[in-house]
């Protein structure tokens, strides 16, 4: 597909073109992070991100920034250009307009109107594309985001909890496992998922309010997701802070037995991305089910981090292999999270 | 010294600058890193970090992509910004120029060259500023420029070891402690110090080459350490890798009975960062005269992650306190970075 050379050093371009894209983690919903990288002579001439949807794409702040530096030089993107005209211009259109030689693409993008219709464009104009460059970061960073155009029929589900270092699930004399950096972080997740999900238990004992609450975000952007109450029966408390307050609306109870599908139907309603916060007969179930996808566990005062340990708690039986994803100490508690390893996955 | 409002978001659009700047992590010296976000009506319109010495810093890629929208916008930048003529323009000129509102620092330039001008310049133009966000990030990040200007009379010295998880320094029947991506990052740090230190028995007996192998760098940002030697004799084997090859002119024996101030030598001879990698002897001289300021530690298949497990190593006494800086998991092996607390620090 190309006349020159793969640069050796396609990697470490590519790797700031993905930490570039990671700064818009927050703030490019429904649109996917990406991140761009122009090199000249083995100079870096250009660089952007995608910030916000509706905002350039990142290989247009990078252009702007190359100027005519741009011309004959190699771009390092982490998701297919596009040739759609949406809120903003098509990218092919500009990177041909501004006569660059290469384009180094992490991955595909996953959207029918996008997929692979880049690569044609740019190739008939004697651009060379390259493929696959850190290829599964790429995927992970946006995996949300491929999950919406998979063909699934529920969404992408997160198993997540808070446990001490023996497996419990509940710490005595606290209404906290976890310290104040684990709880902040919950709050990021909030703000990347379309819905919450508990169970009854959960509200009639702990009362959360599943709101995010996540610090240092600008207000427009904040994003508050639904919460989904698994009960076979709605009796709740007046009190209950979920069916209260200015979110209430967005508040959904759901009976497993009466709406055997309702996963399918979330899906449908365009919660693609769930958080299943337990307890532990909650998230059980979900194992027990096979729909958990992915994990996030907060382990207070930790003195182990390998998925071994995550075994502990009671739901995960062995049936279940991970791949370690992202470890990370926040104060005393340590985060994990894993992807749970499908039958057929690559 | 001002009269408008810092935004409740400047924590979250500072963060994003830290993030940017730490892009220029391997490219940067002799200078900083320094990243920049301009925001205008709580849109980021502009971002940049400075990418390597001698290309625009941080304030101009930003100003570049913001074009018109700068005016009237706050200016978010890690490091105080520049006044003077170097190899490329102020930015102090650049910012008044584009008719900036404010701007917010994280913390001051160490450089007396820089130190304050910046601020007094912007004040006079009637631009207000706001300092000290993020501070201990921003100057943890660029620790060793810090270091570099605050009248120390040594190197900043990092003492950086593997050990088992039961404290050893060695594994039988193994040349290594650790697995292949913790040795990778080990070289992330060759990358970024003038010098690594090591005992006359390490070469004795390990035979190192003690180069930077860091891959995915260009060839021409890549830098070679300073290898010390110390050693009251200078009988070395003829095969010894550190005296052959083409870095051998970079090696240099000293005698510390000959040399008590060798490590102000050092630094008069612009070693300003310097890794100490032992063996046990080596570290323990280091830790007893005090002169650590850094530790790096890998653990192979770590069972533990806290402070306090470093202690096993027999080298580090109780007489050391640590702050907890970073923890990552590498495959196998988990690395800790923590710096130890001297007396005066605040």
């Amino acid at each position: 597909m190309s006349s020159t050379m793969l640069s050796t050093n396609a990697e470490y371009y590519m790797g700031m073109a993905l930490k570039l894209a990671e700064l818009g983690r927050f703030t490019t919903q429904p649109n996917p992070m990406v991140g761009c990288v122009i090199v000249k002579d083995e100079t870096v001439v250009g660089t952007g991100f995608h910030i916000r949807a509706g905002e350039p794409h990142a290989e247009i702040h990078a252009l702007n920034m190359a100027g005519s530096n741009a011309k004959g030089a190699d771009v390092y993107v982490t998701l297919e250009p596009c040739t759609h005209h949406g809120r903003t211009g098509p990218c092919c259109d500009a990177l041909m307009a501004a006569g660059i030689k290469s384009v180094i693409i992490a991955t595909h993008d996953p959207n029918p109107v996008i997929t692979s219709k880049g690569e044609i464009e740019l190739s008939k104009a004697g651009i060379d594309i390259y493929y696959n460059v850190l290829r599964q970061q790429a995927l992970d960073i946006n995996r949300f985001y491929f999950h919406r155009f998979n063909d699934a029929d529920k969404p992408y589900v997160i198993a997540k909890w808070a446990m001490t270092n023996d497996g419990l699930l509940t710490r005595p004399n606290s209404p906290y496992i976890t310290g104040e950096l684990a709880r902040e972080h919950i709050h990021q997740l909030r703000q990347l998922a379309d819905a919450i999900l508990v169970g009854a238990n959960t509200i009639r004992h702990d009362n959360p309010q599943l709101t995010n609450r996540l610090k240092h975000i600008p207000d427009e952007l904040r994003r508050q997701p639904k919460r989904i109450i698994l009960s076979s029966d709605a009796s709740f408390k007046t009190n209950a802070r979920v069916f209260n307050g200015e979110y209430q609306q967005l508040t959904q109870v759901i009976s497993p037995s009466d709406n055997p599908d309702f996963l399918t139907q979330l899906k449908n309603n365009n919660i693609n991305t769930l958080i299943v916060e337990g307890g532990g007969i909650t998230l059980d179930y979900f194992f027990e089910q096979g729909w958990v996808d992915e994990i996030h566990v907060y382990i207070a005062d930790c003195q182990t981090n390998s998925v071994d340990a995550i075994r502990q708690a009671a739901f995960i039986q062995d049936k279940h292999q991970f791949t370690m994803k992202e470890t990370q100490q926040l104060g005393p508690d340590t985060f994990i999270r894993a992807r749970i390893i499908q039958t057929g996955d690559t």
